[in-house]
């Protein structure tokens, strides 16, 4: 280790309270969607502090409502900026974006809590809070690699594009922003709850609604009429093999592990309003995994036609073919290559510091790396602190020295990307 | 044809016009649950204008409340009473009840009615309005037949006692009270919409909720939870099974034409709230049809035990077994011998009004007469004019000459069965 570095190391030792102090403030400022800003506020205080070249902005342009990509059920997002605070390099290093998002889900039932949901109590090294691990542990986790930098004056080549953005949660359209703004990298980090695990590739999602016509009829004579019902189960039936069928092809050994790479999840349905009556229309909600080399626009198709193909199937279909629609959430897959330098970079610091190899794995989840990489085409490592299993429950909670670890992780994976000027 | 009752049919024929007013009025006064009180003041203008005794009450005492067949949502029934009117015979003859209900269920989306849903409109020979065919052409039917009865001066040795009862479209307490105040006799007509058919035997039925419970989890790793709606489609799919055996078992010639004679109908389904989350519940709602000849207990405990035997087919139930709760509508079916003697009666004057031997079936669906069979133990026949096809549905009407012939084949058939006093 250079002695740059070891002062680095360091230094975080010495100041993990800060970090701690920081995440609590994170969580105090509880932001689901549309109550972003006094969080926001948290983080433009923390990036002023760090000296940080500051842009904050409402997004929703005409630009970002327009993009094909743009996924939201609302148009308006005032007063709740996206922050973008930025560290300059003296030349010649690579760029790189460092992204976190500061929307949070709502808490759900507060009766579920033990304590408040925004409490950021301290317990046995843990730090709850809604947000703790999704996804302000990694935020202060960034922001803390970043102060570490500054207060070791360690001078970089590359800029570091730190970025906070809002709709996460929602579709990605604060990342989005970002990308129309002219922010771009060499390289992007992501510090979503991996668990220190390192995922090169995300699978991605939509949303998606199909309705399923059926023929009413009173119950006590049912044969009279054609039950939504039973016709929605011959939908996800035919949803299932689709699922079989898509997960087959899979063969990328990151997936090796995982039962179902790219599911099909019914989500929800509702039929019928009336226990005595044969119900004539059924709608199924669910989602759809993308694979981390296909296209959303691919994976629609192949769906589309799986329910055309339920006419060959039953005769009811030919008449009342189901209809599908694209609605609500849309995550991009992401796809980097295990062999990119900036894989190379963490996995080799992630050994360093915790003498042991990383685990490299394909995450069941998309995330703003969709967007970066997809649109953006920045390669996008997704590596931070935290369990997805916490994420959107209640107790949510993050392990404070996982926090700090992937704090130094990051630290040194930036030296070694930017560069430094000695 | 006696002469006294080719007075009384010449009678009908110059009097049909009365028919239709009180029809008129009746449908003119929306019935609809917990507003029954004018279409009962027509009822009882009516009886008292033919000399009927008359007893008027509000139903929902201790007694009713509290009987093993009381079948309601509510307990308190103020202001809509019950009417029965009376016409005393001489004696020495058979007496009988002449049932109908008051009530009509709800006019549904007005936007789909032709004119308003109590317009009571008459045009090419058909009445409109919520309630014509459900049943209140059958409740015209009736006192145009006592009318005719009486102006034929007729002097009948049994009683009649006809019941203007509330609550039939929410599961009989109205029927039920008459029989708890003690009216009872030799055999009852209800004339719900047959479309002029002898139903001896009706389908009973009563409604079940059953839920079903999953394990939650994040759609993209739905692997490591249980769909509640994949469960529910196993339910489901034993439902469909117990339906099959049930029917099986069905041999009454009176079913031979009868696709599903005893029908397990599920309603509805509701399941899950986010379209990325494995469903951890599923309720299904529906409505299973019970044979003439079973009681409603065994029926009960045959879905019951249905269910149980899932945890043969897969172990997940084993730990999670689907409940079930019996609630809202019951049904009880009726079940009369069609040698028996008001059959027989029904028939031969059916014959002799309409030059063509009766239809004689089972119907799909229960009415009050299961509970003035099974709990009263009073042989029922339903018989009535209209057609259920519409009887739930907007622009509901009935043709008016059906209301006649039944008037007559009723008012012949009372006489028979009464009998006179010459």
């Amino acid at each position: 280790m250079e002695p740059y570095e070891s002062r680095l190391v360091e230094w975080l030792k010495k100041n993990q309270a800060r970090g701690t102090s920081l995440l609590q403030k994170l969580v105090q400022e509880g932001s689901t969607r549309g109550n972003e800003s006094s969080a926001q506020a948290v983080v433009i205080e923390k990036c002023r502090e760090l000296g940080l070249i500051l842009d904050i902005w409402e997004i929703g342009n005409k630009q970002l409502l327009s993009h094909p990509y743009f996924c939201s059920d609302r148009k308006v997002f005032e007063g709740n900026p996206n922050v973008v605070g930025i560290l300059k390099g003296k030349g010649g290093g690579r760029s790189i974006i460092l992204n976190s998002h500061i929307d949070v889900v709502p808490e759900g039932d507060r009766n579920n809590w033990l304590d408040d949901p925004f409490s950021g109590k301290v317990k046995d090294g843990k730090l709850y809070g809604r947000g703790s691990t999704d996804m302000k542990g990694g935020t202060a986790a960034l922001l803390l690699a970043l102060e570490a930098i500054r207060a070791s004056d360690i001078t970089l080549k590359g800029d570091v594009i730190f970025e906070s953005v809002i709709e996460e949660e929602s579709g990605g359209a604060g990342t989005l922003a970002t990308l129309l703004r002219g922010y771009t990298a060499d390289a992007a980090i992501i510090p979503e709850p991996t668990n220190l695990k390192l995922f090169p590739k995300q699978q991605g999602s939509m949303w998606f609604r199909i309705s399923v016509t059926g023929k009413s009829a009173h119950g006590g004579t049912r044969y009279e009429g054609t039950s939504a019902i039973e016709k929605a189960m011959q939908v996800i039936e035919q949803l299932q093999s689709l699922e079989k069928k898509r997960n087959s092809r899979i063969d990328d050994p990151l997936y090796e592990h995982i039962k179902i790479p790219i599911p099909i999840n019914v989500g929800k349905i509702n039929s019928g309003s009336w226990p005595s009556s044969v119900p004539d229309l059924a709608i199924i909600e669910g989602r759809m995994g993308v694979a981390p080399n296909e296209t959303m626009e691919n994976a629609q198709t192949e769906m589309e036609t799986a329910l055309l193909a339920l006419q060959q199937l039953d005769s009811w279909f030919n008449l009342h073919p189901p209809t599908i629609e694209w609605f609500g959430g849309r995550w991009l897959p992401g796809n980097l290559s295990i062999e990119h330098p900036l894989i190379q970079v963490v996995k080799d610091r992630y050994a360093s510091v915790v003498n042991s190899q990383a685990v490299i794995e394909a995450s069941p989840w998309g995330t703003d790396g969709g967007i970066l990489s997809q649109v953006g085409h920045i390669p996008v490592l997704v590596f931070g602190p935290g369990v997805t299993e916490v994420a959107h429950d209640a107790n949510e909670y993050i392990h404070l020295k996982d926090v700090y670890l992937v704090a130094e992780i990051i630290a040194l994976s930036i030296i070694r990307w930017c560069g430094i000027d000695h």
